[in-house]
């Protein structure tokens, strides 16, 4: 019944059959197969796995493991019963499972547990717990320093440590909190000196920059939330990072000169404390400076290098220094094409290129600090792949640890010494193994997963394959879901299943090859699912991201047109039934490919579309598109409302009402551009949503999809 | 082709063919037949036409004629050129036709010509053209006294009279608007004394109303724009009436007391111009009082009389005091069920009753002092016409003037003469005759109007019926569409057209019995399409109307069964697909009937709906429903949130989203109703309209509604 196929590189891979006989199959449904469905099949995991030094520790609900990872002993460090009776002893509360503990400590027989409003200790050997650190309960965006025991929290907008409030600032100006919108990787407001004696944060200004109205249907009488929004073009917020001092309560901002139209990303600080690395960015995001401030007097101590591109720069990691030596740290660039790493000193003095070739590193794990080696993870194996491997410092060699195959996410142990390897592959739904990184082998299975569509009619295949991109010279991977009961005698509707934006990836070596629960649930009602990830998209280097520069999405839908191409080229696909459905960046696609190729795309279910990049915030949408201002032939050519007298099949558009990323405005002039041009989209809007309509009404979103291509593309009058 | 019948109590009446031959004619297009078509068939109109004591003038592009009733003959009284060689000499501007022109002085040879920014006079004796008043061209709600010269007029919040500020009030507090939502006949908010030395005016302070956001998305950041909306059992405004004097520049509020819930309607001048009557109300609805205030004092003078009933009273017209005798009044009243008149005098004593039957008053006209004679339009013929007739105010004698059949619109002269009578029947587009009051003869027709539809493919036959209330005694009145080239023994899909609220009628004797174009368009394409006139609606008295009583839709819904149960005994009505379209309350029917009646209906289209009475607003949902506090129950059975999880057809909402009628709440949150329901009905929303989709765009709307009932209804899968 399931035949999965992988074609690498036209390569055919035929998968093992399941044995149950297919009248034992049963339908899947949308409750099966989607996140926040009633039985969803999620893939079985090992929660709160992490090491304590060399050992694995393996919580459960009630009991406390240590593994040995050379031997495979395991040993009974506590229970839940011995801890909570210390807790309840210590009048502190109490745990309903040990998922969330932590083994910070190598050294010490102790476990690091979070209670609300409190860190508390629990001392397995005594068998005593006690409060280390308090914090009012409303306080979130917490940073707990393991050190220094001092904890960063928000309240509100502004930033509080330990007990005291530290900055005062009026609605508007944001503390503590991450800034520009996530971009550059950041992702939080609060960053611990190594000891936490020092905290430096983010100061985020937004009352300069126009708010966004999201209207409340569910209140009595509907009531407006404003969210504050940059729009590309418009005047932007102005961010500022403050150290602060726990011991002295003093307060330093950096001395960064005039903050407009600035970015000040990736902040990380020197091994002493002394100073702070940032990397800072104009507005145009075509040139990126390494700077050094003082961390004492707040004023630049040195510009170490910059680095520019006519295109974008765009810094997403923070330099990392070698845990052996305090001047030489790690820095991370495209600058070669690719992703890579770079030793340079403190005076800001290339040393080495470490890594280098046609693939890209996407994530450092940490060190081996005895044998000088980094692990990371990469796309050496392939595109599609995230393995694991050891780079030595001195020499430059690689070595892969564990697997050639799959998507590995791994935790190494504090030393350096062993992995927990988290992977997936085509015909593997998750496998954790314990890895040696001495000689990169697997010491030993910690778990495997169930399959999750077990007992579930599955497709008949999922092929995996390369056709050329509408440059005539790029590679780009495909996926086809086959209909179960795939008949090649048969004509079937095609699904084309679209992202397209830039830091996401359809196609890779997960299982299933990272189908999606809603591919497969289509593919059980005998459509064909296909997914392309065309030019503009990740893991393929820089060339590939930035030939889409000041006109997103173009370029993507003469990459996603080469697939319908292929699909038409194919005897069972039906030309005249082929669908389009994407969310957010898809959802631009989705509806641009409607109305770009209205011959090619019969029904099109576009979520959360950005319609015109001008309604679309500064920091994103400026890298790719620049500014309205800089770039008015690129807005116009991609501004999908100029387009809306073109459409001719089916289009939903569905949009949340409290999506603050890409805000209902787009729609909603969409549908007005429409009504002008005598044109006739549908529409459906999810209240209360964000970005995406997550939780159990993912089930009705993906029933409402179904129904839509179901009535127009298969059952099409 | 095509054959209009009408069953008038069960009597068929077969009119006229065509004698265009079936393959000459053409299919209507929406263009056609929707106003804000690019071709829209709307009947022709005689614009302009009026009195000028008792010649009957009728204007032109290029010239003025005077006719006379008796004789006929027809005399130019002057040309746009000679007017706009006057205006120009007097630097006064220009016209470009004369439609707009007034002839209010029949002592005069003069015209009265409101240019922008000015009242102007021209003489055609003399040939000259003077300014007789100015005010701002920002000026907005004008209302000129033609007696004093004086000219009312707001400009934003508040009132100015010639070129002086009369109030100064604060943002949220509107005056000499129209104030209580235009309920209650109040459609302005300033009133000249007869004499025009007087204004009395409305100030309304909102500042206490809950403000609803619509989100304009058409501004570069979508932006707020609040309206205060109260709804049903919140805090509602607070009215005053201000009385102001323009010699002497006072103005005098009316001492009412506590303004706090309570109605102050229907305004009127006592004709000396020292008091002020005033119909007022308590925010329940059910207790009237015709008051009396000093324009001296502002003090209350008298209570002339009160009216209630337990459900409520719906004062409507102002008091209307006799021309020959101002001691006494006419108030109109649907006391013993159906509206009429009675003669009161100034003491509060009821003199008699001037007209009574089981039909009702619908206007007054005027009056013919010399034979004390009130001209008046009424339902004594038929629910569905609207008849004129003159009332002997002596002797209670009812006369008849011109048709029985049809609906009149009619402009009585000054003296009570002679009517320009604007009417149409079923088979009479549009007619416009000179009627003499003296005998009820029409004199001669004035104007005859082209059919609308000539050349074009209309339906078999339209049919006007009476079928039984759910209450198995009330008659209701309907209207069946059938579709050009109409086959008994083939299955027609029927679409039934409902609104259902009360103030409104569907089914009447105008032309094609009020057959709208849309109707006409879905006959042409094959559908039946239906209209039944429920409990509820208009022109049927009292208790037909009150029926519905704090339980708004359920009887109502009831009654449209009836109407789907009279269509389902027809052979050629096919009983599974029968679909549902209406807008407003139309839209609360519609959506309920899909909700309550699921077996029956299978496709339903709500525009503008109202889906749970507490999002509406005080003045009109509280004098039908009480207020949620007070009539939980009701709210709570009518609501059709609660019902989302029947939905099982397919139920289009439209809603437009600067709709400041029924807010767009309805439909959101009816949306989201269905979301946690798992139901799944389809949206659409009109960027920038209100309550209703106008103009060009409304050729959309209806061809998006015909999409979903050809996709769903017609073509059903």
């Amino acid at each position: 019944m399931k035949r999965i196929q992988c074609y690498l590189s036209a390569l055919f891979i035929a998968l093992a059959a399941t044995n149950l006989a297919a009248q034992d199959l049963q339908m899947p449904t949308l409750e099966d197969l989607m996140p926040g469905g009633a039985t969803y099949r999620s893939t079985d995991n090992l929660y709160g796995v992490q090491w304590w030094g060399d050992a694995c520790i393996k919580p459960g609900i009630d009991s406390l493991i240590a593994i040995n990872p050379q031997t495979g002993k395991e040993t009974l460090l506590t229970t839940r019963k011995a801890i909570n009776d210390a807790l309840a002893k210590a009048q502190l509360g109490k745990l309903s499972q040990l998922y969330n503990i932590q083994t910070p400590w190598a050294d010490r027989t102790q476990l690091l547990i979070n209670l609300p409003g409190k860190y508390v200790v629990y001392d397995w050997a005594t068998d005593t717990a006690l409060a280390r650190q308090e914090y009012p309960r409303d306080g979130v965006n917490r940073d707990y320093n393991l050190a220094s025991n001092n904890v960063a929290y928000t309240i509100a907008n502004n930033l509080y440590v330990n007990d005291r409030q530290v900055t005062r600032e009026p609605e508007g100006v944001v503390c503590g909190q991450s800034v520009h919108r996530n971009e550059f990787g950041i992702n939080k407001g609060t960053f611990w000196s190594p000891k936490g004696e020092l905290l430096a944060f983010y100061r985020m200004d937004e009352r300069m920059v126009t708010s966004y109205p999201l209207v409340d249907i569910t209140a009595r009488v509907g009531e407006v939330n404003r969210i504050r929004y940059p729009m590309a073009g418009m005047t932007s917020h102005q961010v500022a990072v403050g150290i602060y001092n726990p011991q002295t309560q003093a307060t330093l901002y950096l001395n960064t000169g005039d903050p407009t139209d600035r970015y000040f990303t990736n902040i990380s600080w020197a091994p002493d404390a002394r100073s702070l690395y940032l990397i800072e960015l104009n507005r145009d995001q075509n040139h990126a400076k390494l700077c050094q401030y003082s961390a004492e007097t707040g004023e630049l101590l040195a510009t170490l290098f910059e680095e520019t591109h006519p295109k974008y720069v765009e810094p997403l990691n923070p330099i990392l220094f070698l845990p052996w030596d305090s001047r030489r740290f790690i820095y991370q660039s495209r600058r070669d094409g690719f992703n890579h790493l770079y030793l340079y000193d403190t005076t800001g003095k290339l040393l080495k290129q470490l890594t280098q070739g046609d693939w890209l590193v996407q994530d450092i794990l940490g060190f081996n600090r005895t044998r000088e080696e980094i692990i990371i993870a990469s796309t050496e194996q392939s595109p599609l792949r995230s393995n694991l491997y050891k780079v030595n410092v001195r020499n430059g060699k690689r070595t892969l640890l564990g697997l050639t195959t799959g998507v590995h996410r791994a935790q190494l142990s504090p030393a350096g010494t062993y992995l927990i390897d988290n992977y997936s592959t085509p015909t593997i739904p998750r496998n954790i193994d314990l890895v040696e990184t001495r000689n990169g082998k697997t010491l030993r299975n910690l778990f495997t997963a169930r399959d999750p569509y077990a007992g579930l009619i599955m497709p008949a295949s999922i092929a995996v394959g390369k056709i050329n991109a509408a440059d005539d010279t790029t590679d780009l991977w495909y996926r086809m879901v086959e209909p179960a009961g795939f008949d090649p005698t048969r004509k079937y509707p095609v699904i084309v299943y679209v992202y397209g934006g830039p830091h996401a990836q359809l196609i890779n070596d997960t299982y299933y090859s990272g189908v999606r629960g809603w591919d497969l649930y289509m593919a059980s009602r005998g459509y064909i699912v296909f997914a392309l990830d065309n030019r503009g998209s990740s893991n393929r280097g820089r060339e590939f991201e930035n030939a889409t520069f000041r006109r997103l999405g173009i370029e993507e839908c003469k990459d996603q047109v080469r697939g319908v191409e292929y699909l038409k080229s194919l005897p069972y696909v039906d030309a005249d039934r082929i669908g389009v459905h994407g969310w957010s960046f898809g959802g631009h696609m989705t509806t641009a490919l409607m109305l770009r190729y209205p011959d090619l795309f019969k029904v099109g279910v576009a979520g959360g579309p950005v319609i015109d990049w001008a309604y679309y915030e500064v920091m994103y949408g400026e890298r790719y598109m620049d500014t309205p201002q800089s770039n008015p032939d690129g807005y116009d050519a991609t501004n999908l409302n100029k387009l809306a007298g073109n459409l001719r099949g089916h289009l939903l558009l569905i949009h949340d009402d409290h999506d603050d990323t890409c805000v209902p405005q787009h729609t909603l002039s969409f549908i007005k551009a429409c009504v002008d041009a005598r044109t006739y989209p549908d529409l459906f809007i999810y209240p209360g949503h964000k970005h995406n309509v997550a939780g159990r009404d993912r089930v009705h979103l993906y029933e409402k999809i179904t129904r839509y291509f179901d009535d127009y593309l298969k059952h099409k009058p």
